[in-house]
């Protein structure tokens, strides 16, 4: 892996992120490759993964003209777009593109020692035009996700949800940056931004140790267990409460200090129809980060 | 999916075909997400699916000097080198890459109801370099899976094995459609170039049919299981002999006329460390063929 990254190598990196992240089994209430929900089954997300390839090699781009950069807000409504074209399940990977397409141009920007400090520039130098387009994907995933019954996969809210506040961005010269600022607090993918994707590289951290000594699938699900001990998922505060988090966050120490088994706490979030989606979107903002490392499956 | 097929579209769809295939469970004695081998994992197939992208598009170029045609022989030399940049699993997709960089030309070469003729048309063009270039595929998997320990990937041998031949095939004037057609006897991924993708298309109308209605993996599965009772798979009868493969195709046709089910099958087969590779890779083709067609997961 000496040498300058190619685009070609980040967007397959960043789609074998999303495909591990759903491949790793049991990942407690989440969708994985032996849980599918009514309206989203796993072959959703894979395909959701493979579909937005070249979506993912746009965002590599620094030339000019045709190959200028592209605005991280404008990713994300093209990759939301080309998601479903190639699956039917809905919403699969929105959180997901929120911390992939920062991280992506970091990674063209400069060497893998400076990622962070490049993803924290990278973020800030969002415009109101990333605002605008980040709108215009979320008003889109929202209203699809209104449209169906169900309530199961990755759909996400932000505190800013009313598409009509379209034209007051501009007058208020709101940010892509400015909008996370304000999700932050009950968002933890919209808090990545903010706080320089500590979450991301802490699971980059652990995916890479535990794959040294362990297997693929152990590496992301007990990452994912432990991040999910560690803060409350966002996503289920926001479909049911902060309490309901705060179980969920007991119930993974409980796993963790063997109070319980990993498969007694996924039966149980399945059943109770839980599904820490947030903590999966962080998971994949990991394994990207691992797997430009050089990590191999 | 009005217009001509974008390289990019074609590329994602054999992707996604390799991924899917390896994700029909239980897919029986053959990897799928349900199951390992000890040297080979799920994610390995994932992996590698996803890491040959690049070469996937590389297939569709028809353009002058960079962007000039690529001999399959030199295709599926690269493809094989660039799984294994993607895993430690060894052979993943050599059988599938042999079906599907024909397709993906023919795919490129006219509307899709002429797949088949064109795909036809586009084995008969290769080259001796083709064969030169297969060789040295063959000969750089081959000698990987003799130094690996592990004999359960998607391994496969041909009559002409011995890679000292390289110059005698010049010296012949043999082109790879001539390796395939001697193979064709004892090696059905062979025999499709020899009997006009008859199983890869077959398999892709079993495959829409069943999808339309049911789920992605009953399409997947069901057809594996067809295909197997129809046909006995070569990568079987090289591994073990003839009486072997037919002993599967036997068990096949106990599941479909219901004498046995399919877990018991796939179980047997897991026990006896059979796998139905070279039907596996048929699978791929007919998943490749459907999606072109605009099947959805």
């Amino acid at each position: 892996m000496a040498g300058r990254l190619t685009p070609s190598f980040i967007a397959r990196c960043a789609v074998l992120s999303m495909a591990l992240e759903v491949s790793g089994t049991p990942k407690p209430g989440n969708i994985d490759r032996e849980h599918d929900y009514v309206g989203t089954k796993y072959e959703d997300f894979l395909a959701s993964a493979i579909g937005v390839y070249p979506v993912m090699e746009k965002a590599c781009r620094e030339g000019v003209g045709e190959s200028a950069p592209r605005g991280i807000g404008s990713l994300i409504l093209e990759a939301s777009g080309e998601s479903v074209r190639w699956q039917g399940g809905g919403n699969t990977h929105f959180g997901a593109y929120i911390l992939l397409f920062p991280l992506i141009k970091s990674a063209m920007r400069g060497p893998l020692d400076e990622l962070r400090d490049n993803a924290i520039q990278v973020v800030k130098e969002t415009t109101i035009q990333d605002a605008v387009d980040f709108y215009r994907a979320f008003s889109m995933v929202d209203v699809r996700m209104k449209e169906s019954k169900d309530l199961n996969s990755n759909e996400r809210s932000l505190d800013v949800s009313d598409s009509s506040a379209l034209d007051e961005l501009g007058r208020r010269g709101t940010t892509m940056y400015d909008i996370m600022e304000i999700s932050a607090k009950n968002d933890m993918v919209a808090r990545e931004w903010v706080e320089g994707f500590r979450l991301s590289f802490r699971a980059a951290e652990k995916i890479q140790g535990k794959r040294r000594t362990g297997t693929m699938n152990d590496a992301t699900v007990l990452t994912f267990l432990e991040l999910l001990a560690e803060e409350p998922d966002t996503l289920v505060a926001k479909k049911y409460d902060m309490n309901k988090a705060i179980y969920v966050q007991g119930l993974a120490n409980d796993v963790l200090e063997r109070r319980m088994t990993l498969k007694e706490l996924s039966n149980r979030l399945y059943v109770e129809k839980i599904n820490p989606g947030s903590t999966a979107d962080i998971i994949i903002a990991g394994l990207f980060i691992s797997l430009l490392n050089g990590m191999r499956v």
